[in-house]
């Protein structure tokens, strides 16, 4: 859908750049990611594990195979002109998606996961990326969640992998204690933990609702419903009181949820907080110290300025971050994403919010 | 908590009263229940099936125990002297809850639906409600779609039942097919379908979200999560497309959440409607013709002011519906759980909404 919006382009003298928080790469093919497993694996096919629906949207933009022949979003070259250069973006975070989190076989989800991410420091990270416009995610498979803290030990200190990857697909809500292991070297190695929508209800992930969709549309909408649910069970549990330094980032699951759901939580820890004694302030006052969520796909209401109130509730001035989602096909160009928003909001949520997060 | 804010009672000499969708009735004893079972289920303890959470705010207003020493909300004269007098309530909607949703053996949760509306019926519906202040819901257990149909046709024309209810808890989302027969009843008497929160993943229901909650507070909150698979699932399906005269009600589950799902499900039904080629128009525009919400547990911002604009967008003009939930510890004072409201407004929601939807 393109959406009928003013051109609100950043200027091209502006004193702030664009940071591309949702930018996702591919490799050329098979043989990049297999080179890069143990051959104890060979035989296990490297795609399948995301089989719920067969629906053709699942697509790329059209223009966005590249010349050169090669797979969408595997030509750097091809990226950077397509994206880099024609958007004046100064960062592209990539995530490069091994879709090990629904696989049952977790020891090769987890190979899997590191293999992709060998596969990403070579080619994207690497020499290539001399002028480091490109940051990377480390993928983990969060089903084991100690193999996950060693994968992070194994990439922190590089100085293109920005953040932690893991989906939001999952078996139990990241509140969990399970779960402590990942945030603990994240919170060491201040790395933000990210997680991307996109494996609900596929493999061993319970779908993120009651209960299984029926319809590409029904599930992708629900995307912001299971980020909710993690949201809700991260800040109950305590996670930011466990982990105080722990930076969150919710990718691609929608943005205009966020109030209501805090408003109602909040309600409700004043009724309930003698069950949650270890909360030492208000569930939605934890927000800004802790969770970044990204722009792509924004909802877009009927009335821009309804939008725009929806921006104030939930501060998007320090927690809003602009992503694009290239090169899929609903892809959020940064010149028409938003309505005409104030020039310093646009600069938090265009730049600074992810410059200060992931300290570029 | 006793939020503060400024007396917005009724004025006595009004030109309209309070209808609370919202109030629980119980039985005195299980014998009440018991009496209206086939003696096969005798031996079947009636109690039970809802044991996630030991939590001591499971309870009631500790002032609405009966003088007369019976069981909370089962002294119909209590009831009157301490909400519909004290309150000037016009008529209040009794949900009886039979906990039979969570119940495995479908069977006797059919029977025992079945018995708490004959007990209904005979006690608070019958000689005891000649001035009508008080309708019931017909309890059903939807996993017997058709037994439940059947449940519904032997109560369809009776005086006092104005809606079906069934529990947000369930296994799958209430757009299923499955579910046809008991909105085909609904359709067929003009009942609305209800639903209330209370036994998300509890026995058989899946929780409303990916796994189980920890605490209480968390599955209290998530509830407004259930309600919006729910309600995603129903517009995408296209139930009000093959039940153009249904009503939904979605009871308890918060109210604030919808605006932004809407906005989502929109900007999500531009790109893929191709998928649900049975929608007519976009999926918001089915919720003023088809959908009601009650309001307790209302949720309180900061700001009073963005509570009245989310009721705007909402259209809470048409589609809000007072609740107190009494005798439940968080109940909703009539004249306290909204901030000031136009009068407009507030005669809409307290009244001519569920005037509307209830033929009363």
């Amino acid at each position: 859908m393109q959406i009928e919006t003013e051109d609100v382009s950043i200027k091209p003298k502006s004193s702030y750049g664009i940071i591309d928080c949702d930018v996702h790469v591919s490799p050329q093919n098979q043989e990049e990611i297999r080179k890069h497993l143990d051959p104890k694996w060979h035989w296990r096919p490297l795609v399948g594990g995301r089989d719920l629906f067969a629906h053709p949207t699942y697509v790329n933009r059209t223009d966005a195979v590249p010349p050169s022949g090669l797979p969408v979003s595997s030509d750097p070259d091809f990226l950077r002109k397509q994206l880099i250069d024609e958007y004046g973006i100064t960062h592209a975070i990539l995530l490069h998606r091994s879709f090990s989190n629904p696989l049952p076989f977790v020891e090769f989800a987890t190979a899997k996961a590191s293999a992709f991410n060998n596969w990403l420091e070579e080619t994207w990270l690497g020499a290539y990326n001399a002028d480091g416009v490109f940051k990377g995610s480390i993928q983990i498979s969060h089903q084991d969640p100690a193999a996950s803290a060693r994968e992070i030990e194994r990439w922190a200190g590089h100085p293109h992998f920005v953040q932690v990857l893991s989906d939001s697909g999952a078996r139990a809500p990241y509140g969990n204690r399970m779960y402590d292991p990942i945030f603990e070297a994240c919170q060491k190695h201040d790395l933000p933990f990210a997680t991307h929508v996109g494996t609900d209800g596929m493999g061993i992930n319970l779908q993120a609702s009651i209960g299984y969709p029926t319809h590409y549309i029904e599930w992708s909408t629900a995307h912001c419903i299971g980020y909710q649910t993690h949201l809700v069970s991260m800040l109950i549990e305590g996670v930011f009181e466990r982990f105080p330094r722990l930076r969150v980032v919710l990718v691609e699951g929608g943005i205009s949820w966020m109030p209501a759901l805090l408003w109602r939580l909040d309600t409700l820890y004043a009724r309930y907080r003698a069950e949650v004694p270890w909360l030492k302030r208000k569930p939605s006052e934890y927000i800004r110290d802790h969770v970044r969520i990204t722009s792509q796909p924004l909802e877009r209401p009927d009335q821009d300025k309804h939008l725009l109130k929806m921006l104030d509730w939930m501060d998007a001035e320090h927690i809003l971050m602009f992503s694009s989602d290239y090169p899929h096909w609903d892809f959020d160009s940064p010149k028409h994403a938003f309505p005409k928003i104030p020039e310093q909001l646009k600069r938090r949520i265009y730049f600074e919010n992810a410059k200060e997060l992931y300290k570029l």
